[in-house]
């Protein structure tokens, strides 16, 4: 049993609910708890570069942060309530599991198609800048800036609707790409067409019963 | 009307089946068509710093190769039929909605459970090494090399059971969180569980009646 006034930091992807029943039990004990997730692998970790998903009570980070700081190339706290940290890490797995679910139809497609998977490796690993798009998109659905459009949600649409086709024709189903395309369908019956395909953010937050930001 | 002999490069995203009237009827003309979509928005192009994704006959190819390299930070020749090269650029498109859709559903999500925007922005674009993700996933997928698992599918399909449930309790549709957990389910079903979850390369390319590389 932990002594009162200590403070646990889980660094697990735990269930937000489980972090919820820790945080009140410790809080019981008169204990603190943090919950820090990381993301980085194996590899990641032991060079010492991992980013960590910080939250907690302000006086129980405060304590850990040494711990945090030696482990990771920088973190980021947000918010107060430990299992705010669970969902957000939950939340970048399920962004890394779409990355990967993408890749595994795109190389389908292709492949099928008559590309070898080399060169496609090539222009996807080279010919887009990930880290640039996932800041660029992820700053413009932060702040709901949808205009003016770098390439507009009816192109979007109209590209999805052809590689639909392609797929079709080759024979290579991709539930992701079908999804996408109702999404932009969507948004583009809701009159969003000349705006950003990045719109797609403030879609998803009219879906769950959230408007804008304002 | 183009002389005989000349090489028309296309650099529009056009669909596949028009790449291909059109390589046909150049070729009826005694012309060249090469394929050669680009990778980069306005601002990329205007740096000269552009992907171009090339296909075409290699004389054809290697007669617009120093248009191509002024243009481009790199280039990929990605076969020898013109359409080719404009699959490679839907599939590359779809990867790119593909992005937008997750983080339009992961901000939802999150808002929605309470972290501000701000904070899951740094974390998606500090926390996460996005390039060397779709480098290391795609290398992956084209090799087929799925072990030993760096993150087992299990592991997986438990975060994203974990993640619907909180998308649940908080009423955040995710259309493709549901996809993805399917996917994963799949593969888990068909004993892929202690693989690497990169192993949903195999299963699209399965779904596609594609079997392994050997």
């Amino acid at each position: 049993c932990l002594p009162s006034g200590v403070v646990h930091v889980s660094m697990s992807t735990i269930s937000p609910p489980l972090a919820l029943r820790l945080a009140h039990a410790h809080q019981a004990a008169g204990q603190g708890f943090v919950s820090a997730p990381v993301f980085g692998r194996p590899d990641v970790a032991e060079a010492g570069r991992l980013w960590v998903v910080v939250a907690g009570q302000p006086g129980d980070v405060e304590k850990c942060r040494p711990v945090v700081e030696a482990l990771s190339a920088g973190y980021t706290v947000v918010g107060e309530q430990p299992f705010l940290a669970n969902i957000v890490k939950l939340a970048g797995n399920f962004a890394l599991a779409s990355a990967i679910e993408t890749l595994a139809e795109a190389f389908a497609l292709v492949r099928k198609s008559g590309v070898h998977e080399a060169a496609f490796l090539e222009v996807i690993a080279k010919g887009v800048p990930w880290s640039r798009v996932y800041e660029g998109y992820g700053a413009a659905i932060a702040a709901e800036r949808f205009e003016p459009a770098g390439f507009s949600l009816a192109l979007g649409l109209k590209d999805m609707r052809l590689a639909l086709q392609v797929a079709d024709a080759a024979a290579v189903p991709m539930p992701l790409l079908s999804v996408i395309r109702d999404q932009l369908l969507q948004a583009w019956a809701q009159g969003e067409g000349e705006r950003d395909w990045s719109v797609l953010g403030a879609i998803a937050a009219k879906r769950a019963g959230i408007g804008g930001r304002e």
